[in-house]
């Protein structure tokens, strides 16, 4: 049985994706990746070598390029592309047979196993995904969006999908007359968009576990009353988020999971010049 | 055809000599090395593990027992054990045949190929090391070892010995006078002996890339201009020498490989309980 992954992104985000995939594949030697990519403007010799680095670790890419036309009368966000829809509208676009796909964005690092995430049972939830708790941030977003169903603020960086249910019941039309309505307000769009319509149809996963803010280490380990420290998170924590602005890939970047996010972008590009 | 690498410690440092060596097998998958561990005091349930560890990496471990009246007339220095004296004089201790060997201090971590090291010509030098570049420290050192032929002060804890050589050469009267005439000063006894009376048969072989020392990253970087920052550790640097008292196997350690050395920790106990 494979496993299916979602990435949504632009040729900037490239060289990432690449290390993320590869921490991927490097936790889970026994498991088979289908990788579908979803887009809009990555070049056809990009995705040739993309299908190449994928299939020389004994997986699949499999390239899904969206008609951009599909979206012609969906309202845009300031500076940001219709882009933005792709994750939250991926059903629209991927094979009708697949019931679920684990989104996992590309400023990820793998660390540990993450096939227990994508075996949670979805039950009735549209999506799966994990909250950073900190409380203030989660009322400043409730008054932000407009909305009294805010039970938390999720990250939409690691998002287990229920196409099966998505395809039954999310409108296109409720997500375009949101934004519409509320683009002045909206800051991460996607994002603010899936917390605003289907916060309540979410399934908690575990942040430590599954969306570890890289920002966050000294928060984590206080938080935790120390038990959270080093040894825990590379022992217990599979996805280490690097939330930001700020990135392991870019020079002058400084932080806990710098050099072990140089240790699989050395995996990734093992003879790379800079 | 082998690699042969010497470890001396005791119990203490079992645990992170597992480390070292994990992360010293896992950068060298088609080299053989044989590891001799030179000792007096581990047990033989200990020694007995290690070579299980060793032998299941496909490598092979050589115990040899140093017996410790061979030092009964050696001087000793305050809290020191005669342990001091297994590195320099490990060449008493080793099969005749061996005409090389590397030293590897167990507060190491292997990121990169460490062959080209092993294979450096020795010409007439009794070791090879690196000397930690800072000017000052090896003025202070100067004046304390009471010798005005050091160069540098070099650091022990990659020693790269000319066996044969120092068979010829090297005699415990020399170590054990100069020991007895000036323990009170010596701080590091095995490192001191060795600049005091060895340093100018010492080759110099590069800091950066075989005796990085972990706690120096911004130094490094600042006096690089900025050229060795941690793409450029993790992809040219070899050795990382976690120096000093404060050790990453420890609770509450921090530091800029701490992610790195956890990862190798873990490959080393993959389900250890703490």
């Amino acid at each position: 049985m494979s496993v299916s992954i979602l990435v949504t992104l632009n040729s900037n985000y490239i060289r990432p994706l690449k290390v993320m995939l590869k921490s991927l594949f490097v936790q889970h030697p026994a498991a088979t990746f289908d990788i579908y990519l979803l887009h809009s403007s990555i070049l056809p010799e990009e995705i040739a070598d993309l299908e190449q680095y994928t299939s020389m670790e004994g997986h699949r890419l499999i390239a899904v390029t969206v008609d951009e036309t599909y979206f012609s009368d969906a309202p845009v966000v300031k500076h940001y592309s219709k882009e933005m829809y792709y994750r939250i509208l991926a059903f629209r676009f991927l094979p009708p047979e697949l019931d679920k796909i684990l989104y996992l964005d590309p400023d990820l690092m793998i660390i540990n196993d993450i096939l227990p995430l994508y075996e949670t049972d979805l039950e009735d939830f549209l999506f799966a995904a994990a909250f950073h708790d900190r409380i203030p941030l989660t009322e400043i977003n409730r008054l932000r969006l407009k909305t009294q169903e805010l039970p938390a603020y999720y990250n939409s960086g690691v998002l287990l999908m229920n196409l099966r249910l998505q395809r039954e019941t999310v409108r296109e039309k409720d997500i375009f007359d949101y934004v519409q309505d509320n683009k002045k307000w909206l800051i991460l769009p996607d994002q603010d968009v899936l917390n605003a319509l289907y916060s309540t149809s979410i399934k908690n996963i575990e942040e430590l576990r599954y969306n570890y803010d890289a920002r966050f280490y000294r928060y984590y380990k206080l938080a935790s009353g120390g038990k959270v420290d080093m040894d825990y998170v590379v022992r217990n924590t599979s996805i280490i988020h690097f939330c930001g602005k700020r990135k392991p890939w870019n020079k002058h970047y400084s932080g806990s999971f710098h050099s072990l996010y140089k240790h699989y972008e050395k995996l990734a590009f093992p003879s790379l010049m800079r």
